[in-house]
């Protein structure tokens, strides 16, 4: 077998590549990379071209709000952009998957803050690793009246929901957690639409 | 929302483009093609750039083979111009992903010949919209000495065995099919490679 490779004996080398970059996507694993690479195979000009375009338009034009840490094509995110929002809250989410199901959900009106994960003394991420500096430093400059902490409902995500609200207690402005509602353990990105609406709206202070 | 769309309030247009393209998918419903979205965004360089490259490459160069209907990267693909594979043996499959199944296997080093699909009155696929002319046409000219019908243990797949094997009758050529090992209503592209070798070696005549 002169070309021969994992996914069998005589794969071309540009197809095996294709189903190794596939296979490490969430929710594919090497048989469903497989399969999808061969969809992809049999509709080279309807799905495999179209899609590798958007890839490689995104991969350019892909970027991090350099206020609130949301991913869109430009420097600053249509949200941070959008002057009908309100500008006196900022929710703050761990992930831009957390912020996408709050928007899909259409219960918020303000801003948001990313802050790119959670404080984890065993993965030894600390407020640096994190938005945390500037999300203090947007509070402290920004006409801020609420921070709203939609974190998920971890251990992680509760001890950095702590951590930020102890760093703002100076400040003055009002800190607020998302209600009940949000079941224990669970993530925020799992919820339906009526749950995150109900949480938001009885959202107490921290 | 100005720019609003279907994953989240202002999701730029080309991000929401490439989850829709991506939940085309076999495997990856909207919400996964969602997730696996953002985590391409959130490796931009390390993957998604990557994986665009190559599905753009692989969408330019692959080509279905014109002697066996097998997707390579040329107008022959690698196994049927193998000087060092057996040319007597034709090995009948559904689909490429049957093929490549048996190459994972190791099991078989003659030719194949893939269908295109099963005949079906239900979805009125006759003959003529698979490679069964061009099997039969193969038959003739090449010196086989069998065929070796490795279709789904299914009806639609035994049906199409049927048809060929009648279709070959008066040509005197061997027609074997995969030996019991195939479980009823199974398909290849499942089985373990344990299963798939044994079958062949057991192959008997239709
Ligand atoms: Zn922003
Ligand atoms: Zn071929």
């Amino acid at each position: 077998m002169a070309a021969g490779g994992a996914h069998g004996g005589d794969t071309p080398r540009e197809i095996e590549a294709l189903i190794d970059l596939m296979a490490r996507l969430p929710g594919l694993g090497p048989r469903s990379a497989r399969r999808a690479v061969l969809v992809l195979l049999k509709r080279r000009g309807a799905l495999m071209a179209p899609l590798a375009q958007a890839m490689a338009q995104v991969a350019v034009s892909a970027r991090d709000c350099r206020i609130c840490g949301n991913i869109g094509t430009s420097d600053i995110c249509a949200i941070c952009a959008d002057d009908r929002r309100a500008t006196g809250e900022i929710c703050v989410v761990e992930d831009v998957a957390d912020l996408w199901a709050l928007e899909r959900a259409g219960v918020f009106r303000g801003r948001y803050h990313v802050l790119g994960g959670t404080l984890s003394a065993l993965d030894a991420v600390g407020p640096e690793e994190l938005r945390i500096p500037d999300l203090i430093e947007r509070v402290a400059t920004e006409a801020t009246r609420e921070v709203i902490l939609a974190l998920n409902a971890t251990v992680d995500g509760q001890t950095t929901a702590h951590y930020i609200a102890d760093a703002l207690a100076a400040t003055g402005v009002s800190v607020t957690s998302l209600a009940q509602g949000v079941p224990i353990g669970g993530e925020l990105d799992y919820l339906d639409d009526g749950t995150l609406g109900a949480a938001l709206r009885a959202r107490k202070s921290f």
